[in-house]
């Protein structure tokens, strides 16, 4: 049962700006990828649109704090740990690492959601196959000193 | 029948990179963005899940030729000249103009598409209500000369 | 002396994502693009590359709560407000409405910051030039209820 | 002296779009992605602001033909075959695979420059660093039956 998962990216051309360093934006992508490749791991899908079956995870919360930057070609960790097992939602830590330095932590709390039959997208509890598989970490793990 | 449309941009910080221009990938959207006005402008819709009625217009080509650099704050036009109408498929040209300075010129080919039974992409006859009111736009229009 | 600016931008079909709406990452770049949009009504340069009168604002921290989605050709405004006028940094809040209702309340903090001898950033005093601009906006204009 | 060069991607969610494929514009920045890690593995700098060896590469043409969809986490190949090799210009022929399906190919023919005393940028030849590591493919490596 992770309460951890970390991913490994390099910084592309195309995620720079002008600023010669990794736009802001896009740590909340990275944010994202470390949570689909914890997905992936665990074998669960992290968006279905079977019917009957659709779940989905919309954000109602993300927030980012840049301590560093990252520029094209560094190679950075994205760790997630799992803050809040909710009953219909999650909320995650996510910190970036360039080596040693600490460059961004950031949280994002996702809802589950479902399509009702006018195909909205309506909060439902989290299913079992996730919440099952999923731990909560340690406050002590994520929190920066 | 409109034969060229035209939109009008401004160069966002998040669309340079480290280089100090706009991104070259930047341009494909912004070509994008032009054919999504135009289909505005024609109270069309652009893509249609509706079932029965899907329609989607995925590119099979698409190309750019670069001039000149975009940067931040810059102000551009994206014209679209309608080059081909085909039977299932449409070719247009774009060209994106920063003052008097052509600074790219696009090309991209898109198919009509529903969903088959199993929800897959099917070409399919260009709709009447798009092909009747499209026109070609003479090729002496957007040639560069 | 502006304490709140608004911009209006239509969702373009590159800024959604599979789940059909546009994806959390572009509200950050749309918050962006209102800055931009302040900075550019007040003749002021959002970024600076003089060698000695360096002006640059990355982001120390940036946050988002999400209300409602917005999907493709959905028109929005984005309103931002002048939070908090430190000494080296600003804060914005930034609402986000479609028509009537606010899809999501953004906040970034950002620094000012020019380049040392070696070319690295250092935060900086808010030049004059904008700091005389700027005027922080009531908290009852952006609180919401 | 390569001539060939190949990574494999995954498609993120943020790279998808409410067609529920990966957007047609991601394609090129993979396109990026393949020759910036070509010129890792070699050792050379893709881009450098060395006063006086300013080096970079501008794409003056770039197209690709789209066969098949990537989707959602879909894993696929990049494979980069140098083209040709110009005097100041080098052009990449690029094949994504998704298992044995060709699922798009692109070309990208990109210009070496160098920054002239007023910081524009002006082609030169391509330096003998980069063009003693690479070699031109044979056609017949990459053209598609």
């Amino acid at each position: 049962m992770p309460s951890e998962f970390t991913i490994t990216r390099q910084v592309e051309f195309h995620e720079t700006d002008m600023a010669g360093i990794m736009h802001f934006a896009n740590f909340f992508k990275w944010m994202e990828c470390c949570e689909a490749a914890l997905y992936r791991s665990l074998d669960l899908p992290l968006v279905s649109f079977v019917p009957g079956q659709v779940v989905g995870w919309p954000r109602v919360n993300a927030g980012c704090q840049y301590f560093a930057p990252l520029r094209f070609n560094d190679t950075a960790t994205v760790k997630l740990y799992v803050k809040k097992i909710g009953t219909r939602s999650l909320t995650y830590v996510f910190q970036f690492h360039k080596g040693a330095t600490l460059a961004a932590q950031g949280e994002v709390t996702v809802v589950c959601v479902t399509a009702d039959a006018a195909g909205d997208m309506v909060a439902q509890p989290i299913p079992s196959a996730v919440r099952d598989l999923l731990q909560v970490a340690p406050e002590s793990t994520w929190t920066v000193a």
